[in-house]
């Protein structure tokens, strides 16, 4: 065969991710790499009865194609419910279902991003979004994060320096990989900018309601004055990922564009599974359900920074995330991570390299660990083997 | 507001149909407009008891992320059952899940299509993929079609002046919008050309198993020796839309760009939705569903074409297709259908303006009837009433 490809096609390659999912899947590994929520808090039984109700009620329209934009009654809940909590006033006009977050990343480099456009994203950012972007062959400015999140003044240099950049990427909340959050004064700052440079943010928001300390924090798009802020949402971390239900809030200006791409790229969400979300989030408690995962991630966490400090070598630098799915771990400069995986593996225990987080390359010497999917038990015992590879590569 | 898009979001627009299936939601309209499935048909009893069981079986793996290329039982079963209805001999390794065809088809002009590139298509062709392409600024070349479908010479034709074409869009059986069907000895010339001249060939077949007269037709790709056809199903139109599952069934090189891509579109299509499928194909037996399906549609077909012999003008031209959900008619040629249907409306009876279906323009006297949705009673009313709409303007 001789198939002539894309360009485009010859620049992606698998999500490091994605393959490593792989691995979780050999029996026995203890798995930090994945993103994954926790099985057994998902609400299954919930579910069986949710699931049957909207096949009994209307089940020729549950199974029927509906709108590209989805399912109104799901759209007007995420509109006061959801997006209140981030401190938004929204309306059912300003909501587009998605198939994950996933797809609003991958929507937002198809709305704004042409070869050699500029994007300015965090230094980490989440890989599975800087795939999907490299797809239309961006360039990158990665800015500096602190342990208040994105550097807002390098932001504003590299605003200056590149007046032509077309979207300011951004997970401000327990952010993937690094687990940093962004300071409120800095969310203030993003927004301004954003309205001075023209500029769109988009705002990949999957981890902000699962704030372990006090509320959750208010999200750019709360200080977003005339429409430049897109807020991504889901319910993968909150709920449960198969279902593949996420969101776009953004003005309808902007929300038609992505209503378009979705009709050539999807037409539309499951029609069930929409309608199986509304239902749950009237008839149940979606924030005590949301508690309830707060609760056991934030023991997880605990256990695992606990476990880093007893078992990692002294000179392991790591963060405190207060909220979501990971940390992040940074080695000694001369080591490359991914070497220390090949070594783990063999221990039985996996992490994601902290390479591909960077899209310009270099910073080998870090990884993630999620603690959400492992239990406490299976936490202090992957440490221990962890830190004893750590012990005998650093 | 001062957004800058990239190139192609200003380039691409609302597909006409999902516009027009706004309509269709007004009360007491006839729409013969979308292609919607009769949702009296769809199994949501059996779903009920499908989708409980999946959830007590394991619950916990269907509510959490999978692998990007889809559920292994259930991609499996495509290979042995569906594709073996096609013709095909394939296993595991050639099917990737996705989102409907209509994820397929987006995923196929990202794959292969760089800007300026010629996509070779039937002329009329479906809308909605016509639509997905343009996001990535092809140029079209259109082949006209006979009752046998696909004009081949003229496809050689077109290989021969354009030999940097990158790809060849074709719905063989039942074509939406024409209802036309290409002919076996047409199909192996395709095969033989898309090999003879290096060009992959998207043979999109979402109504190749609604054949109401006999066996279904050996796919295009039933002919590919070497690997260059891309066969994309969906079970959108045999079972249930709302569920938004399809696949693509491609050469194992191929098929990797298209989970490459799948990736950073949305990671995964839905899991649950995945097992449900698996498990009511075990449970039950689709082909005998199918083939309840063909006899409604059946009866529908014949009952919209007695219609149109009775109530249009005798100078209207239509198709009288063999399969599937559409027939195709032609009108006088200094008419534009766009401005009937406006008439039409007032008589509360919708059907699609052809101009669309033509990727390079013209052709205003033509539009798509279907016939899967109405049921009998209101075909016949729908087909009066648009009959004299036409009487007036013909």
């Amino acid at each position: 065969m001789n198939i002539r490809y894309s360009e485009r096609t010859s620049k992606i390659k698998a999500s490091e991710i994605r393959e490593l999912l792989k691995l979780t899947e050999m029996p026995d590994i203890i798995s930090f790499a994945g993103g994954l929520p926790a099985p057994e808090l998902f609400p299954i039984d919930k579910m069986e009865i949710i699931s049957s109700k909207v096949l009994r009620e209307d089940g020729k329209a549950a199974l029927q194609y509906s709108t590209t934009e989805g399912y109104v009654p799901l759209r007007d809940i995420i509109a006061k419910q959801r997006m209140s909590v981030a401190g938004v006033k929204a309306s059912v006009d300003n909501i587009m279902i998605t198939s994950g977050s996933q797809q609003g990343l991958e929507f937002s480099a198809k709305i704004f991003v042409d070869k050699g456009d500029i994007i300015i994203c965090e230094s980490p950012s989440y890989l599975g979004a800087l795939n999907a972007f490299k797809a239309y062959q961006p360039t990158f400015i990665e800015i500096p994060m602190d342990d208040d999140g994105m550097d807002v003044d390098e932001l504003e240099a590299a605003l200056v320096k590149y007046p032509d950049a077309k979207m300011i990427y951004t997970i401000p909340d327990f952010q993937n990989p690094s687990g940093k959050t962004m300071s409120v004064e800095r969310r203030k700052k993003v927004a301004k900018l954003a309205k001075q440079y023209s500029i769109p943010v988009l705002e990949d928001s999957p981890y902000s309601e699962l704030a372990f300390e006090g509320n959750v924090n208010p999200s750019i798009k709360s200080f977003d004055e005339e429409g430049y802020v897109i807020y991504l949402g889901t319910f993968s971390k909150t709920f449960c990922p198969g279902l593949r239900i996420g969101w776009v809030c953004a003005d309808p200006e902007i929300l038609q564009k992505y209503i378009i791409v979705k009709q050539g790229a999807d037409l539309q969400c499951s029609t069930i599974s929409q309608r199986e979300i509304a239902l749950f989030m009237k008839e149940y408690d979606l924030n005590e359900h949301i508690d309830n995962i707060k609760e056991i991630y934030k023991r997880r966490r605990d256990v695992m920074l606990d476990s880093i400090e007893k078992y990692f070598p002294r000179e392991v630098k790591y963060t405190r995330p207060k909220g979501g799915l990971f940390t992040w771990v940074q080695i000694n400069e001369n080591l490359d991570a991914a070497k220390i995986l090949e070594e783990a593996l063999k221990y039985k225990v996996a992490f994601v390299p902290g390479g591909s987080f960077f899209p310009n390359g270099g910073n080998l010497n870090h990884f993630r660990l999620n603690y959400s999917n492992m239990n406490e038990e299976l936490i202090v015992e992957g440490m221990k083997r962890l830190g004893n590879v750590l012990q005998k590569c650093c």
